[in-house]
C-alpha cells in the first residue's frame, strides 16, 4: 500500500470512529447502523472492570460470554437499549491506527464516557475512562468497525 | 481535488480548530483573531439548551437572534467578553471534516467545556459537553472558520 | 520536504503522543521507554501552577531546576515514580504539529489528567487541564519526544 492510500485509510477510520460516538450520543440510529460491519462484535466483558494499579489485576465485575454481542443486529440492539433513555457523552481521544492490509486495520483509542439519567428520573451518574480496542474492515461502502472491545482505567459512580 | 490536497486541507482545518481552542483559553486575542474569516458567524442559540433523551426535544433556554454574532469584530468581542475574566477550558475532540470544494469545508467536532470564576470571585462552575458544527473558507492566509454553531448533549452547573 | 512526507510525519507524531499517554496510564514501561529520545527533557516546573485569568500571571507553586528531568533514564524514572501506585488518566486532545525539518518537529497538545489513589489508600484526587509543549526528533526507529513541558489552565484537588 502506498503512503497516500495509507493516510487516506487512517483519516477515514478516524472519522468513522468520530461518527460512531456522535451517532450514539445524538441517538442517530440510522447513522450508527452504517458504522458497523455485518459480522460486527462488541465485547463488553471488561466494561465494568478496572485494573488495580498495585496488583495489575482486573478487578471484578468481569463479564462473561453474555457480554459479547455478535452480529450487526445484536450490536445495534445492545447500544440502543443501553443508551436510548439516558443522557450519554462518549468521547474518543487520541488513537493509534495501524493499517494491516488493503482491507483491514486495527486501532486503540483513548475514551471517556459520562452517563446519567434523564431529568425527572432517579439520580444516576457514571464517569469512566479507558480505551477502545478495535479492528476494521473495508467494505464496498468504506471502512466499518468489525470488532470493538472496551477496557477501563477508571470508573466512578454516584 | 486530488487526495493529497484533500488530506492537507483536513490537517490544516484540524490544526485551525486546535488553535481556536488554545487561543481562547490562553486569552491570546491576536492568535484568536486569525482563526475567523471576515464574515464569520457564531451561533450560540443552543449553547444553554440540551436535548432531552426521551422526548428528543431541545429544552429551554433556547436563544434568539441576539445570540447569533455576525462579523469578525462581533465574534471576537463576544468571545473576549465571555471568557476574559474566567478560567476556561475548551477541548475539541474527534471530528468529521468534509472538504466540499477547493475553498470550502465543513466539520462536526465533539467538545467539552469547563468554566469557572477566578480565585477570589464567587463560586461558579459550568461543565458542558456537545458538538461544534462549523463551515470553513480558504482565504489567502489559509483556512478560517466562517460559521460555527454549538449544540449541547449535557450541561451541569454548581 | 514534500507534502506526503510532511503528512506522514504529522501522523507518526500524533500516534507517538497517543502511545505516550496509553503506555503511561496502562503502566507499560517498555512501551513508554520507546517514546522518548536518548537526551529527552521533561520540564515540570509549571505542572502545579495555573495562570490567573485576571492578572495573566502564573501562580505558585512554580517549580525550579529540580523539576526539570534530563536524559532518558531520569525521565522514565520520574514518570514511573509519579504514576506507578496511582490510578491515572492522561488524555491528549487536539494539537498543532509543525514539522520544522526532515528530522525535527514541535507541537502543542491540549491535555487533561485525572489522578487518584488506588482503592484502599487515603483519598486523593487531582483533575487538571492544560497543554503539552513538545519538540520531536526523528531517529532511526522513528519519531521520539525530545523535550516536553506542561502548562496548566486549571487544577482542582479534593
Amino acid at each position: 500500500m502506498d503512503d497516500v492510500t495509507r493516510l487516506l485509510a487512517i483519516e477515514d477510520i478516524r472519522q468513522l470512529k468520530a461518527r460512531y460516538y456522535r451517532c450514539m450520543d445524538t441517538k442517530d440510529w440510522e447513522g450508527l447502523a452504517k458504522v458497523f460491519a455485518p459480522d460486527a462484535i462488541f465485547d463488553l466483558r471488561e466494561v465494568n472492570s478496572v485494573r488495580h494499579p498495585l496488583t495489575g489485576l482486573w478487578e471484578p465485575p468481569y463479564g462473561g460470554e453474555a457480554d459479547v454481542h455478535r452480529g450487526h443486529a445484536a450490536v445495534l440492539t445492545m447500544i440502543r437499549d443501553a443508551v436510548t433513555k439516558l443522557i450519554t457523552v462518549h468521547h474518543g481521544h487520541m488513537g493509534e491506527v495501524e493499517i494491516t492490509s488493503d482491507t483491514t486495520a486495527r486501532a486503540i483509542w483513548a475514551m471517556e464516557d459520562v452517563i446519567s439519567n434523564a431529568p425527572g428520573e432517579p439520580a444516576m451518574h457514571l464517569h469512566g475512562y479507558g480505551h477502545y480496542h478495535d479492528t476494521y474492515l473495508k467494505l464496498d461502502g468504506g471502512w466499518a468497525i468489525q470488532t470493538t472491545r472496551i477496557t477501563r482505567l477508571r470508573l466512578s459512580r454516584g
